[in-house]
């Protein structure tokens, strides 16, 4: 039987609306036979994005009952892992099961265990069933099938590292992979939403970016979470203040560069309402990059408008090539680093 | 009597939620006695934000009567002119009546003329009535009083040209100002919604910019407005395509570039969804520019690395230094260019 050929880009499974790609429709076929130019996964576990979690897990009370429901719900609606609140989604790692003759990555093979490198608001998603919620870490276990379409990026995972650790940290790739680009020796970083894992990928990246002359300022409301960056080492200055607090950001980053503010700002905040903090902490001319998907467009937008501040906003893109090698390799050169990975996400 | 002294941000003026900025707060006092780092402007005309005026005219069935009456009721609920739908404003322009002995503005005087530079989201306003709503540009004949904050940035209104023309052109003159910067000797330039007053103008700078080798494609779905572009000759390419179809807009621009793609692609489209169409319309390392506050920030970061794309995007500042002279400027050298903002604007 001949198998017939997807668009590379997946709107051949788009329900509705007609005519947009995967990622902004409502929802998608996630049932229909494979494609020539698609591969099925057998999923295993899903990694949601900690903004959805962090708003999945508030409306249902932190109950983990109501978390699995609401987030069957969300998936049987839409085809697809893609929060409506949020407009965010997370990543898979699973095993292939089939790989359509047209699929182009000749060393894929039947069996491999994968992570996809783009979000789940795209994936076309069928669970059979929800086996286990980790209310800390925003990993699911599951029963179900994924598709990946052939314009998708994905990672053969690594043999030297626990799937949980290798999905933690691939699922935020892109953060560390730009972070390298923009840096520059010398520059001062500001990185607000430090502790968490896009925040220590990013920092780990602008140590060693900025170099002797350059300096590293770590922001994170949480303590504890300060506390782990002091002893990795890995920023010059670790404050604990809450990102939506423009004033008490901008005021001790300017404490803390003689009043220069940051060159570059990145902003990992899993948190609505820290767009300002982000451009107040930085100096004109300089950057901001949002890496959040909890960022909203015209409060930076207007936000910088409103604040005359003459900064470069860019918005995070997940993909980079040579992402998923980067991330990785990040975690082997920094043992300590890869010790916190363990901790919070070994299964 | 001695005048109390504000934040220069306005923070004192946020009713709720507290501890916020201006632009994100739900609600601002639009009532109390001026502080003496604030100006007070007898408001003389709004100029709604397009994606905005889209938004309210549908709602209310393109009926003027309702239209006034949903723009009197956000201001009234919020003590701005922020609509809760689409998040963004407009500008204004009026008349000095107060100046605070400690605002900043030494060249400033009671009686001048003057356009906020700022967003309405964060413009404390006070409305009497609204006397006039002008359905086919957005513009809203007003009686009333705003407050500019001692950050925020205004122009004195030029003798030469019509208050409503330059208050159209000064409402986004962060565009062209942005694109100036971008734009190369010899860049490939897309611009989406081309035919808007942003696109206008953002045009007319890259035609300028990218110089003879460059090559300049206006975009636009409404073929009035491809004829209009057309007539002005500050394009390569008009073509009639919805931006809304990312995968005509892609192939329209490979069609028109030998499948180079742009360096540089200007979204200035004002309805939602067409962030993917920026994305694909773009080579792998260039650069998109969203101008447009329809622009959904998670869109645009998750349609990227769903389409495996490593483009830069950056979330248009509505704030360059000399902005508002550049813009005015740029009317004054192309007279065509300015008759459309006369038809259009001149009230």
């Amino acid at each position: 039987m001949q198998q017939r050929k997807g668009d590379p880009f997946g709107t051949h499974r788009v329900i509705e609306p007609e005519g947009v790609l995967p990622q902004p429709a409502w929802r998608l076929d996630s049932v229909s036979p494979l494609y020539a130019n698609e591969c099925l996964i057998d999923v295993e576990r899903l990694n949601i994005d900690s903004a959805s979690f962090v708003q999945i897990k508030e409306a249902c009370e932190h109950d983990d009952a109501k978390v699995k429901e609401m987030i069957m719900k969300i998936i049987s609606d839409r085809g697809k892992m893609h929060n409506p609140v949020t407009g965010s989604g997370g990543m898979l790692i699973g095993k292939v099961s089939q790989i359509g003759v047209e699929f182009p990555a000749s060393d894929l093979q039947v069996g491999d265990q994968v992570a996809t490198l783009v979000s789940l608001t795209l994936t076309p998603l069928l669970v059979e069933e929800i086996q286990h919620v980790n209310m800390n870490n925003g990993q699911i276990s599951i029963k179900g099938k994924a598709i990946l379409f052939a314009s998708c990026p994905f990672a053969i995972l690594p043999d030297d590292l626990p799937e949980s650790v290798s999905l933690a940290a691939l699922d935020v790739c892109g953060a560390p992979a730009q972070v390298a680009r923009l840096v520059k020796p010398s520059d001062t970083v500001v990185v607000l939403g430090a502790g968490g894992k896009s925040g220590l990928l990013s920092l780990a990246v602008a140590w060693q970016a900025a170099g002797e002359q350059g300096k590293v300022i770590a922001i994170e409301s949480n303590p504890a979470a300060c506390e782990v960056i002091r002893e990795l080492g890995i920023a010059h200055e670790v404050q604990s203040v809450n990102a939506k607090q423009p004033l008490a950001v901008k005021e001790m980053v300017e404490g803390l560069t003689d009043g220069g503010l940051a060159d570059i700002t990145v902003n990992c905040v899993n948190v609505p309402d820290t767009e300002l903090s982000s451009i107040l902490a930085t100096r004109d001319g300089g950057t901001v990059y949002y890496f959040s998907t909890a960022v909203k467009f015209t409060a930076a937008a207007l936000g910088a408008e409103g604040a005359g501040k003459d900064v470069q906003m860019m918005i995070g893109n997940g993909y980079a090539p040579g992402h998923a090698d980067l991330t990785l390799q990040l975690l082997r050169d920094h043992p300590a680093l890869k010790d916190i990975f363990y901790q919070r996400y070994q299964a």
